[in-house]
């Protein structure tokens, strides 16, 4: 089993990545996809004059700020605009697929937070009103009987929380968790960066192998997103996933890329 | 086996449907639910600055004209808000409910319009980039096996064209196909209205029964979507539906109301 995430910055090409699937897909690998969309919530956001704000915890990750309003418009994108349109596109390849949100079945469940700490010029404040949370748990039957039926999942956020709530998950992680509970052999995980570059913004810089032991000193490379996505690494490899590859989702072919090696392999 | 079709109109409480499906289900009743979103819609297209537009057949039904701009929008609400947020209402609820439109499977499959025929002030003229047909097959394997698992199915339009497309369809007709392909023993057509009115729009001349035999002479009091909803009817008793019901989704228990014989019967 592979689990491939595509991440929704600008610049990925939706097209590439399902040309890619469908020629895996077709040589008979079972592969789960999940997706994001972010750059399109962003757009949607600010046409509808709710402009996207963001989150940085005391940690330091990024996230979305998730009020209810937020929530419909991401689920407009997440599970309309942007699941559909790839749902779509592998039909279109020949390539029988089925668009499910972590609500879904639910395919995705897990706590929602019940207050986060927003640190903003040096201030912490506490939001209490914010939908989003974390996968533990995976429907695995339900996947595993799609799989059987030669129907590729295409996953995306929110997913459900235990009261029954939609809540906003980060994608790399949920994908981190699917990927763990499917025993998958490789997760795949492109955005619009070539890997973990150890002199950000230069793409000459890709670190090329992370051992599980030197994640920790790698992370001190890590900038914005890319400090989930290790985080997202770590928790796959400690689920038991022997192989992660942080790759590029630009030009084509990416997911083959990536499994040949190219961008930042994790194992 | 029951299929409910709630319309997307304005009014429509989707909380008062899904208490009442909860019931049905939590008594074990297998459902299947097909929704709509015509309002919302509207409403994205106009803040998005796509004003909606609605075309008449030259034998007078009435349908949104799908340009590929009005299907991604059409995709955001039925697909993500209104969808999503049925499943999530279901499973606040404590029913375990799975959103798919019609492409995801696919559950929905059937012809693309080639060309459409829209007649305006007595001017016919010929449209042939519009995203629209009709359901001829259901998956009724996928449906089949969601209910063994006692996963309610939330169905939503777009459904896939044999090309590859997404393709609008009309919600009533798709639900119609849906509980024939299924050998539903009753098929419920909630929307704002009470039923077929013999003096539209008075709600106190509700037609009680129709036979199928009265069809054709039911039809002359049929205005706008009425129209649809009674074409609906009949290939659902075409069908194989021994009953079909055209209820209100205004106020509490819309589904049991209409399953006891409030508003207009067709059999």
């Amino acid at each position: 089993m592979l689990v491939v995430k595509v991440g929704g910055a600008e610049g990925i090409d939706l097209d590439a990545v399902c040309d890619d699937l469908a020629a895996i897909a077709g040589n008979g690998r079972p592969v789960v996809l999940v997706h994001g969309g972010s750059h399109e919530t962003n757009r949607l956001a600010e046409q509808l004059g709710h402009a996207p704000r963001f989150i940085t915890s005391p940690s330091g990750y990024t996230s979305r700020r998730t009020d209810r309003r937020t929530l419909e418009i991401f689920e407009m994108v997440y599970c309309g605009l942007v699941n559909k349109g790839v749902v779509e596109r592998l039909h279109k390849r020949g390539v029988p697929a089925i668009g499910l949100s972590g609500l879904d079945g639910p395919v995705w469940q897990g706590p929602r937070k019940t207050s986060i700490r927003s640190v903003d010029g040096g201030r912490t404040t506490v939001i209490r009103d914010d939908y989003t949370g974390r996968v533990e748990r995976v429907n695995t039957s339900l996947l595993a009987e799609l799989a059987r039926s030669n129907i590729l999942p295409v996953l995306t956020p929110p997913a459900l929380s235990y009261c029954g709530s939609a809540i906003n998950v980060d994608g790399d992680r949920a994908a981190a968790a699917t990927a763990s509970a499917l025993s998958a052999s490789e997760l795949v995980i492109l955005s619009n960066v070539a890997g973990l570059l150890e002199r950000f913004p230069d793409p000459s810089s890709v670190v090329r192998r992370v051992s599980r032991d030197e994640l920790d000193a790698a992370g001190k490379f890590a900038r914005g997103r890319m400090r989930t996505k290790l985080l997202a690494a770590r928790e796959a490899l400690e689920g038991g996933v022997p192989r992660v590859v942080l790759g590029s989702a630009i030009g084509p072919n990416p997911i083959s890329r990536a499994l040949e090696g190219e961008g930042t392999v994790i194992s």
